[in-house]
């Protein structure tokens, strides 16, 4: 049950997005008991988005959401590898991206909750 | 003060839509002292969305933020309802649409908080 | 480590997105240690939204998202504040504008988590 939505304010090619979701479905393990078999994505490229006052570098505004909680360790991990990801598929710099997490405590699938 | 925020990567016509609103208007109810009256929402639809690993069959994902908190039986009879007219309304399996809660502790309206 | 999701169902001119940027930028210092340096914004304009089961007013959906705490005097300032800047950028009504606070345990940048 985690989610995770990209929104980055510059264009995302098929490639790119293929590549990137790959990668994200295999990050995920990072955090125990995760994996892409419930790993559900969003994608917005070409957004509006500022950093530091400025539109003018490449920004990305990354949100996970997990069902349940995880260690700091394995956000650390996590964070970590999604910043590798974003740098190296988009060329986005690692200061230029935020990694936001949530720990969800309802979470509804197939027509009843976790 | 609920807030729905829909995301399908399918297209919402305008009558589904109406449809929608007026059945989330109703489904909302079902959080004692919620109702249509507070209630926001949002639609997102030819959303660009992948679940396991792939886009090729419908998806969903519905947020839904509330001041406050509920029970889990609550939370319970509303996917069951979210899922239900999303299934009915867009035709998607209700394997493939994610509820997720929020209970927001501060929360603005009219110039000043809840 | 703030965060702001503007979302209104109306058009936001190139002139009125540069003023509004400026003046959430200031607005987000009422959160002490906050500041423009470490600010995101996020702006969709032309949002599908619904208030009460209308779209034919104008509304706004806020999301302010901070790393760490804040006190109830801090975020009465900051909506009453952020209240201010739609209605007057946007002329978006007080009573069809709702700000949603978000507390956030764990917050990645450049890599790392704060």
């Amino acid at each position: 049950m985690p989610y995770i939505q990209t929104k980055v304010n510059v264009e995302i090619t098929r490639e790119k997005e293929k590549n990137i979701k790959q990668k994200l479905g295999k990050a995920i393990e990072l955090i125990p008991g995760k994996s892409e078999k419930w790993l559900m994505l969003s994608f917005q490229d070409n957004s509006n988005l500022y950093f530091k006052g400025s539109n003018e570098e490449s920004i990305a505004f990354i949100e996970v959401k997990i069902f349940g909680k995880a260690d700091n360790k394995e956000y650390d991990s996590l964070t970590k590898e999604i910043t590798n990801i974003f740098s190296q598929e988009l060329n986005i710099k690692p200061s230029q991206i935020y990694i936001k997490y949530e720990e969800v405590e309802h979470w509804g699938w197939n027509g009843s909750n976790f």
